[in-house]
């Protein structure tokens, strides 16, 4: 608990170093966002908290680390370890124990600030080069420790919690760098553990780094991506805010080098082959269960900023916004980058959080576009300046023919401004008792109304909850959709709330997820969604590449485990 | 050998009913194209034939088959296999043994003609529908039989030769119906033994046969268009001529059921979910030794031929062909459907076989396009009109820069009307001792002149040969490399001048196959480019759905087997 008492109800100073709330932050320790007042109102409105919620101590675990009992992996093992790396390289300390160990979904940040933590990784271990991570699977291999990998440690489905203890192999640390753009074949050679920024950085900044006469962008921007790396965007079958034009981050891999426990992978670049099922597919949405990933070649794009434009639309309804987005992504003039579009819900929440002019509102409301029912859409158009001029064309006449009213580019540059730190809020919300998390699920023309409502159906029959949802990544034949939900009340309450949302988005036929993965999260749903026939097919490339279930233990394309203590192994 | 002497040197009529020939056939029996004058004479040269070359009698096959020897199969899986299907769907007969046994690589129809036949398949048997195939499976899965799958049965590879008896499930006979087309999500559900003409006949008749408003197109048109299947495109991992804006086979493909040993699988359409690797990912490519194909859920695109426009230039070299079309493809203002780029040799060809009036030559040569260096492109562009036209544009604005002449659409419109029949031509030659065959593979950017000339130089150091090539299928990191040639002789100097191509093409860096696929042809090559790692990765899959390799046995996915005689089981 903290020890001083904040004037304002949010702490705004850094997390104390060393603390679990240095773990639990996201970003950069004096990257903080408040609430704004409107949005307190709106949360206090929605979850019905009393006026006074937020004057009490907020818990923010700024608080020294500690770790109770000793560390399950032997001396041994770590001395081994340090041979190989050096021991500048490995971190048994409490501190990076835990940081290691935990990704960013709400629970595991809300019972850090209140010091629970529960299985930890043995030792923090910074690999070098490929050559590294061969030797220490090679190792591990030989004594059947488990292996776990982190990348950015963005994960929010406890994708690489260590269940037992092992080692976590930190790609970001030195396995970072963008090896070779290649400017002849637009692709770009990088190491697994790359943040974005790092990424887009070398390739906007090519020219002078790489000497190459184009820049480049790598088309691939996740609300996640100064928080997380190329590697994990693979592995997890991430998707990108852009990704309606650029593809999703499994379609920009061109190839890639992995080191499994029974061999290293490299796979030819080649961007399409007749030679058997590709090796390289099975290793995309792994999440570390069949290998380590350690460098990828990846398509790269012109970057071309100055052609970006931007787009808004007020559409009287979710069925007409849903009708529009279909048309525009079904018919054959290329494709916006951004498209987005907010139910009522989250569109009325906009509208609370930045009101209009009175004036404005009445036009709207003149024109069909009434709260409670209207609904948001923004986007960019970009690539090839007449190209983009065109589609944006494309998309104002379809979305005019539904309905839409067009409210300019200005929201969709308002929501760029703040893409990758709007989630910021939801640190404030757990240093109290209220998780803000989401869940999200692809769906198909065809059923994204069933999904839409059955999910509210739940959501709304939960008192002291909320929930508002969009659609962000479109594809001819379907898109996704987003809930963002919110609630009072610890872990208990959360984990019961969101696995409702979960059941009820797959008892409507969803998925568990369109872009986040599996981890352990998704364990309860993975099998039934997929299939046993499938889910056997999965564990059979498992058992190939990992005979001896030593990558990331626990994770359910391994074998079916019972829950065990700290450090036990099979 | 023929009975009657042609006043023609080319077999005119449609072959004999139960021959040789008539197995030996590409397409259907009366549709004959012979190689016109200017072809003959160009061959001659090419290949050094002596003047009275074709006057003497072709090798035409007319003959009825015939099988020496019993079938291996025993009477009572015969039996079996009856009472699943029906009599009716059983067939044992010689004809129909050796013609589901054969693909139509050139050294089967060519053996074919000369009533030389190698192994054969114990029944061809016509499933109903996927529950015949699975009671099949189960059948022969508890008797260690062979299982073949047999599509269009265009395979120029050797994909579904039974090395040893077995039954060939023949996919095209029952299961070939458009089961829906879905407009909603753009999409349709087709039995894998649909062939390409059926399913562009109903996704194209869609409002008339389906009630639905728009019409359709599949987007997927190969050379082998007329003669293949939906599932044996993408067991194969085909590519159409227009994959450069529609995309390659595989990439059309949403959803699929197949039946193997282990189950049947069943995968969920959504277009992206990130929910592990994707089983129906590993299927694809796996040319029928996992198991069977038997429904697919596919993308299907607007049909609007009304938009389409042709375009063609002349380049004064292969370079600046290479320049322009990596600037089209890399560009981002989207992409032409048909894109194509023949090199210098098969340019010459064009202009040997179409002659331009004198005039026009002199203007080419004038604008820097001589004889011996020349290089034609031709393509299309579809979609959107708007779209199209933008492209259309953006693509001559290119070319210009790059050197080319516009000589207007008219050489697409002419390569477009001949495209699924230029190939026909070699029917005539295999009955003398003149082969015609293909190799291909994808190339990059940064490798495809190194490819072209290596491949070159072997194909000149062989006597009596001629080889041709031309890019077809483009991606921003990349295109394909198809090598056409032609060789005096029999199978001998046939397969050691198409082995040398094949050798000089991967030496060079490049894959056996950018979209012909695997078979038993590519066995010598596809280890050493995958490497082993990748190879026991297919292996490991093929052992979990396939554990007693009964499912196309011979194939290289399955384990490594000797040579042996008619019908010999593991």
């Amino acid at each position: 608990m903290s020890e001083h008492r904040p004037t304002s109800p949010w702490t705004v100073e850094p997390p104390l170093p060393g603390s679990y709330r240095a773990i639990a932050k996201l970003g950069k320790p004096d990257d903080i966002k408040l609430p704004s007042d409107r949005y307190v109102s709106l949360l206090k409105r929605e979850l019905g908290l009393e006026d006074a919620f937020f004057a009490k101590p907020p818990q923010d675990g700024n608080k020294p680390v500690r770790i109770d009992g000793g560390n399950a992996l032997g001396k041994d093992v770590i001395r081994a370890v340090a041979a190989i790396v050096g021991e500048e390289n490995v971190q048994c300390d409490a501190y990076n124990r835990i940081k290691y160990s935990h990704g960013k979904i709400q629970e595991e940040i809300f019972n850090l600030k209140r010091g629970i933590i529960h299985e930890i990784t043995g030792a923090a271990v910074h690999p070098r080069h490929a050559e590294d991570v061969g030797r220490i699977v090679a190792l591990c291999s030989r004594r059947k420790i488990p292996v776990y990998a982190y990348g950015g440690g963005s994960s929010v489905n406890k994708g690489f919690l260590p269940e037992r203890a092992g080692i976590t192999l930190v790609l970001g640390t030195h396995m970072n760098r963008v090896l070779e753009i290649n400017e002849r074949n637009h692709t770009c050679r990088v190491q697994a553990g790359c943040m974005g920024p790092d990424l887009e950085r070398a390739l906007n900044g090519a020219p002078e780094l790489f000497g190459t006469t184009l820049r480049f962008t790598c088309g691939h921007f996740p609300q996640s991506f100064e928080l997380s790396s190329v590697g994990g965007w693979v592995l997890t079958l991430g998707s990108g805010q852009a990704s309606t034009y650029y593809g999703d981050a499994a379609n920009l891999v061109l190839s890639m080098e992995a080191v499994t426990p029974t061999g290293i992978i490299r796979t030819s670049d080649y961007p399409s082959t007749a030679t058997g099922p590709r090796v390289m597919d099975m290793m995309k949405g792994s999440e570390g269960a069949f290998g380590i990933l350690t460098e990828l070649t990846i398509r790269i794009f012109r970057y071309m900023p100055e052609n970006r434009k931007y787009f808004g639309f007020l559409f009287p309804d979710w069925c007409s916004a849903v009708g529009a987005t279909r048309e525009i992504s079904q018919g054959e003039f290329g494709l916006p980058a951004v498209l987005r579009i907010s139910d009522a819900e989250e569109t009325d929440h906009a509208f609370q959080m930045y009101p209009v002019p009175s004036a404005v509102e009445f036009i709207l409301k003149a024109r069909g576009c009434r709260p409670g029912r209207r609904c948001l859409s923004v986007g960019t158009v970009e690539g090839d300046l007449d190209f983009a001029t065109l589609v944006r064309k494309k998309v104002r006449r379809i979305a005019r023919h539904f309905g839409g009213v067009n409210v300019t580019g200005r929201a969709a540059r308002e929501w760029e401004k703040d893409r990758y730190r709007s989630f910021l809020i939801a640190e404030a919300m757990t240093d109290y008792d209220i998780l803000l998390d989401t869940v999200e699920t692809p769906v198909r023309w065809d059923n994204i109304h069933e999904i839409h409502e059955k999910v509210h159906r739940f959501a709304d029959s939960v008192p002291g909850t909320m929930c508002i949802s969009h659609a962000s990544h479109f594809y001819p034949s379907g898109t996704n959709l987003y809930f963002i939900f919110g609630i009072r009340g610890g872990v208990k309450e959360y984990t019961a709330f969101r696995n409702g949302l979960i059941d009820a988005m797959v008892q409507a036929g969803g998925s568990p997820s369109h872009h986040h993965g599996v981890g352990r999260l998704m364990a309860p749903w993975i099998e039934r969604f997929l299939g046993s026939t499938e889910m056997e097919a999965i564990r059979s490339i498992k058992r190939h590449f990992d005979p001896d279930n030593i990558m990331n233990p626990g994770h359910p394309f391994g074998p079916a485990t019972q829950k065990k203590g700290k450090g036990q192994r099979r």
